[in-house]
C-alpha cells in the first residue's frame, strides 16, 4: 500500500503524528487527514515536504 | 512503487501535470516537485488535496 506516515518538524526533530495516512486536505492553515482506518486529525500548520517513496510527510507549524 | 500523479484543478477539470512525482515541497505560493525520472517544475498555487491510495495529488492555483 501507497499510504505514508505524517510527522511533525519542530525544533529540528521530527515526531510521528499519524501513520497510514491516505488523504491530506490542506486549507486555512490547517491540514486535515485521515487514515487507512478512519482515524481523523487536524493540524495547525503547513505540509513542508512529501517524499512518498520513503512514505514520508512532514509538517510544520506554519 | 508510490508515486503519485500530479493534477491541477482549473475550471473544475483536473488536467495532468506531472506523472510519477516522489518529492513535493511547498513554500512562497509555490509547489516545487520532482518526479522518479529527475524531472522538476514549480506551479504557482497551492495543494488542494492529496490521496496515496489514489497515487493522486491535486493542485490549484492559489
Amino acid at each position: 500500500m501507497c499510504e505514508s506516515n505524517v510527522y511533525i518538524e519542530k525544533d529540528g526533530k521530527e515526531e510521528l503524528y499519524l501513520e497510514n495516512v491516505d488523504i491530506l486536505k490542506p486549507g486555512d492553515g490547517k491540514i486535515f487527514m485521515r487514515n487507512l482506518f478512519g482515524e481523523q486529525k487536524i493540524f495547525e500548520g503547513v505540509i513542508k515536504e512529501i517524499s512518498l517513496i520513503k512514505h514520508k510527510i512532514v509538517l510544520t507549524k506554519g
